[in-house]
């Protein structure tokens, strides 16, 4: 029932519209796309065609993690003192791809259009196509026309089908594993950082294994008390500041299962029934959420979520409280840029859509509250991907 | 007597050399290097002259991170419903600091010559200069001579002043805190991953408030068993795999502290004392890691301590068991260029320099043992910024 291929297919038609032969990717989103092998080190290479499977260009060491099922997989030394450069070893295997498939006059996307770019799996010191592999790419197709293979990738990638929503539900599915971690232990008098710490611990720890889950990484900010409502708007780092019974505790959580992406925010009040303006700051912002979501049908504007969040804000009083849009994209990347739920994006949702869905109220006497899931545009309206929250 | 500025001198007497007005940056290693903040999103640029202290544009939310003794710090909006695109914010903020300063026709640095590059805080989503960064410099400086910057900033970015090796203490410190909570606790029965998570929420928990550190992020890779030989010998992820009695267990550990990194590799036995070959391997690569540290001296070469390394391995009959280079230069970056610890590395140590010390050897019936430390090239010898190992 859910084929996996089906985005292939679906990106092949994509470049067939856009007049591409191949497409050759090097960025970690990209490689997952078209191969499913989230890269550990970010030399990986996908190689795609307008039919058959991808070829996956693999250093030995990630070999394990490749998956033969999506792509002809060829390993290659690299990094020890037996292996040659890395570019000369690319150069040569990219060459002999080209003149395998046909490729010397072909009209070929490269990655051109980026600087946000997903993590590999070794986020500590991303590697990223820049001068040595456009002038690889230059040396290796000299008679092939190098277009921005882009707009061809995006157009399939905005769309999920029925495999990526379930890797999505999985990966948010992991991410609650530290949701829970956090509704169950946090406590009056544990710092904003070891609140994150104890998140992340519980999804490093648990979340391989469950599903088909190998690679997981987790990133948790922890933001408290009053002192949030200027902070915590965006993502902005756990401080060493001991929470006090009765703050307001916001979480925002990154998580990236074999690069598949979740975004969660959460929030709880440390060791105490909420006060009544917190109460009632978070099931407003919870309704705006509510009413967003429920906007996540084919056919309606990016920016209607959007919308319906504000009218109920605005009905509440906080509208001028409400500073950011109501979500973005996501799947791939942790933020995709389509569809973004914000005032003024007027193009249709369609089927298969998965954004955030995330508005926010903040106020300096009480503090902020964000509620995001992971909402998908159904066919018949929203489907969450994420467990939808309830009021406090 | 540890002048924190003293590299701002040395870099702008390396720009005189290279005969550059003023250097441009946004990778997040440069923007450490000239101004001491390490950039959370991606988005902060750096510009320095030849004379005087540097120029940082931060987004507001960056604000509080960013150090105004570094620097003269500007702020700018973003990604609020309020702020403007980015690129419009940073070009007329940068064209209005090359008519203050006067750099309409300068020799202008940029960084053109990068493909690893050192993570921002928000390590799930690099954002990194490419083709829209390459157009907005093109449209402010239309009158400039844009240079590659790389070999400028290098020059004095591979040389760390007293400054820099208190910071890198200090991250080897904290780096420590973890490795103290592995070699305390690892149990038999706790899986590669569980022990991973537990180093890394130790350092995430404690790092923050460590000396002076406030942004940590831990990276811990676990390999444990016989199969660790094949796998580990370079960075591969840790798995479900459950560690029993006996087992040998590396310790893989990346640690960065306000931009300033710690790489580090411990060995334990799990639950048991080690094995006489256990033993004799563990001490046979210790023996190898201390003469390789001992050749870190001004004006040896790069290669001496590798050298070092292979004589003692070959002795012990291991030296086709240590296929990969001794170390690698470490501050700013995991991994920095200068010094490479390899094979045919003619270039000199320079007073200064700090390196990984790591050699190993990777037995199949037994396991891989490595172990590394970060050394610096003193005056009149090695000074480690990690705390030496003893044999066992």
């Amino acid at each position: 029932m859910t084929d996996p291929f089906a985005r292939i297919r679906r990106l092949q038609a994509s470049m067939d519209r856009h007049g591409l032969d191949a497409l050759v990717c090097r960025l970690p989103e990209n490689v997952v796309f078209l191969t499913e092998h989230w890269p550990i080190h970010g030399v990986s290479i996908a190689v795609l065609e307008r039919e058959g499977r991808a070829h996956l260009l693999v250093p030995e060491i990630e070999r394990a993690y490749a998956n033969a099922d999506w792509a002809d997989v060829e390993e290659f030394g690299w990094s020890l003192l037996k292996d040659r450069d890395l570019y000369q070893e690319v150069r040569e295997r990219l060459a002999r791809l080209r003149d395998e498939r046909g490729l010397a006059s072909a009209r070929i996307g490269v990655e051109r259009s980026f600087e946000v770019v997903g993590s590999t799996y070794r986020a500590a010191e991303p590697i990223v196509p820049a001068e040595p592999w456009s002038a690889a790419l230059n040396d290796v197709f000299p008679k092939a026309t190098l277009l921005d293979g882009g707009p061809a990738v995006s157009d399939a990638r905005k769309v999920k089908t029925a495999y990526e929503l379930g890797k999505l539900r999985n990966a948010n599915g992991i991410a609650e594993i530290g949701m829970r971690r956090f509704l169950a232990e946090l406590e009056p008098g544990m710092s904003e950082i070891e609140v994150g710490a104890m998140i992340e611990h519980a999804i490093r720890s648990q979340g391989p294994g469950h599903g088909d889950a190998r690679l997981v990484r987790a990133s948790a900010e922890v933001a408290a008390g009053r002192g949030n409502s200027a902070g915590a708007v965006l993502l902005v780092p756990s401080t060493p500041y001991r929470i006090r019974e009765g703050d307001l505790v916001m979480v925002e959580l990154g998580v990236v299962v074999d690069g598949y992406w979740s975004d969660l925010t959460y929030m709880a009040v440390a060791g105490a029934e909420p006060s009544a303006e917190q109460r009632e700051l978070h099931n407003a912002v919870l309704r705006a959420q509510r009413a967003a979501a429920a906007e996540m049908r084919p056919g309606r504007p990016w920016s209607a979520p959007d919308a319906a969040a504000r009218r109920v804000l605005e009905e509440a009083g906080l509208l001028e409280r409400f500073p950011h849009i109501t979500g973005h994209g996501i799947g791939f990347r942790y933020h995709e840029f389509e569809p973004l739920l914000a005032p003024g994006a007027d193009l249709p949702l369609e089927e298969g859509m998965v954004s955030s869905v995330e508005p926010g109220a903040y106020l300096p006497d009480v503090g902020g509250v964000r509620i995001e899931d992971i909402v998908a545009v159904g066919p018949d309206g929203p489907v969450f991907l994420s467990t939808p929250r309830e009021p406090w």
